[in-house]
């Protein structure tokens, strides 16, 4: 049995195997692939950046988000709690506690192929600064057969596995008119990977040019994106979605890297040597220049901003888990996710 | 001496060698490499669809352009007059002849080592449709020397040509929203081309879905982009204005074709089979869903679209024009040439 996601990032649908095994009652996943919701302790930092967490869990800001990204390989997982440890470094006191119930920061299909967790953490009351600040990670596996030694489970489980989506989106309040972030990796095999990390204008480009100055052609983002591209393992990537085309900026990362072919480095050692570098050089701009800065926005230019990150909000569960979700996860547990989004997203 | 032009479609600007054996007073062009000015019998008409003029010139809709590429390869120049022809023949009634003085339909720099035609069309009076219709074409030499023998000196001309801009802007008047048409071939060398060819959206993309879905989901832009790269010889390609870049749809063609590869096709083989089909393909759909289609379009949204497009062509005149031209031509010619260009474009 095949299934097909269109993701709206992906060119060509990925094909996704459901083994004829399936049985109606999957045994429960091995411990060490099982998501483990943490207490709210920052435990991200303690891997990230190798300190231990304090025992009263106090980071500035409070509580950091509870994502650990379970489902990563180890260079790609030290990668997002390092962004994420960034970025929550600097805009703690400005963000509220997770808010998300259990049952959407873990969440799984009942085959148990389909293992997803999403956290949410919105901008502290008073802040202009953050919306809501979204990570998320999904693994999709296609076995669930029962009666084999937990190693061979894990071996197949590894091959089976074919594709891992891992997500951290950051929207900022019409107070500011600043570019959200977005950061997504989509792994669709063990030597590749499509990357896409942007600073979202939020305003038309074409009737603002000074906006495309300030953020774009003034900052860094365009040398960075042709670092990564000048790697002979990277390439350009085109989205099969025109809206994502259209949403993203003029010097949006949008790469295949593929680690497949002879000579080519292994994914690992690009993902710590190339991918991590210009991951925070990009967070780094939009910390600076966007999440951080002060900008002037009047009240009526609000109420487009407004409507405009409204659209591109809707859009996103749209075309990113509308689309997708339900026949990965199930109308219920896709339901519940969705609804959390929506509910963060005032949509 | 090294002249650079920072074309907005190159990615790295052109280096213009200029001959130190520039004389001040160069002889005058070989008849071959002068531009004649055509009686306004859509001369080209006869090249491109094999058919004599007629005597009296009556084309549909009155006499058609007079530009007739003088400088082009032949393959080039039969797309081009091809491309014209089409163009004309289903836009014509909608046209009103040439406008432009003979000194802007026909213009070189002082030394003659670039040379340059323009035409310019604008919508009949009554029309709804075109607004205004550009074709160009401009040729830089770097070589201005006498003496020779004028064999030898084609010759040179012929190896030291370096840049060749053949140019088809269509825009659209604010009765109607539907896209400009840009045709842009940008050839560098004799087997690389950059190539451009788009409908330029006059709205926000993000904010009107309906709008990128109409005219470029539902169309087959998408589709005659993809077959377009598909050919080896072809690889997308970045402008490195970032402005640019945001003004083109996303399913524009921006690629460059390279035939200097052991294997690779001629580029005159690629114009004729692959490039025209293309360019006709998206010129087809722009006469069809644009310029002969009916839009609507309220008096609140005209005044938006007014304004945008008046960027789009404030910005084109900047980017593409008033940084080069003088440069390439000489103040005074330059002025002239942008100065019709800005009459033409009300701005």
């Amino acid at each position: 049995m095949v299934a097909r996601i269109s993701h709206p990032y992906l060119t060509v649908p990925v094909q996704l195997r459901r083994s004829s095994a399936t049985s109606s009652s999957p045994p429960p996943a091995p411990s060490s692939l099982r998501r483990v919701t943490k207490p709210a302790k920052l435990s991200f930092k303690t891997a990230a950046a190798g300190s231990a967490a304090s025992a009263d869990g106090g980071a500035a800001g409070g509580q950091g988000p509870a994502m650990d990204f379970p489902y990563l390989s180890p260079a790609h997982r030290d990668l997002m709690l390092d962004l994420l440890s960034d970025t929550e470094s600097r805009l703690g006191p400005h963000l509220l506690p997770s808010s998300v119930p259990p049952d959407v920061l873990s969440f799984q299909s009942d085959s148990g192929n389909c293992k997803g967790s999403l956290d949410i953490r919105h901008g502290a009351d008073g802040s202009k600064r953050c919306s809501s600040f979204l990570t998320g990670d999904g693994i999709f596996y296609f076995l669930s057969a029962g009666g084999f030694d937990p190693a061979v489970v894990a071996a197949l489980r590894a091959a089976l596995r074919v594709l891992d989506i891992t997500t951290l989106f950051a929207y900022l309040r019409p107070e500011s008119d600043a570019p959200h972030l977005l950061v997504e990796f989509i792994q669709n095999g063990p030597d590749s990977l499509v990357l896409f990390i942007d600073l979202l204008p939020r305003r038309d480009l074409v009737l603002h040019a000074d906006y495309l100055d300030h953020f774009y052609q003034q900052s860094s983002l365009e040398k960075t994106r042709q670092g990564l591209e000048s790697a002979a393992e990277v390439a350009p990537y085109r989205s099969s979605s025109l809206y994502i085309r259209s949403v993203l900026s003029p010097t949006a990362i949008a790469v295949g890297i593929n680690c497949g072919a002879e000579g080519a480095r292994p994914l690992e050692e690009l993902m710590r040597e190339l991918v991590a570098g210009a991951a925070k050089e990009v967070i780094g701009v939009w910390l600076d220049r966007c999440a951080l800065a002060e900008r002037e926005v009047t009240e009526g230019d609000r109420t487009g901003l407004v409507a405009r990150d409204d659209l591109i909000k809707r859009k996103t569960v749209e075309i990113d888990l509308s689309a997708n979700l339900p026949r990965l996860f199930g109308q219920q547990v896709a339901s519940r996710v969705v609804g959390a989004i929506q509910k963060a997203f005032g949509i």
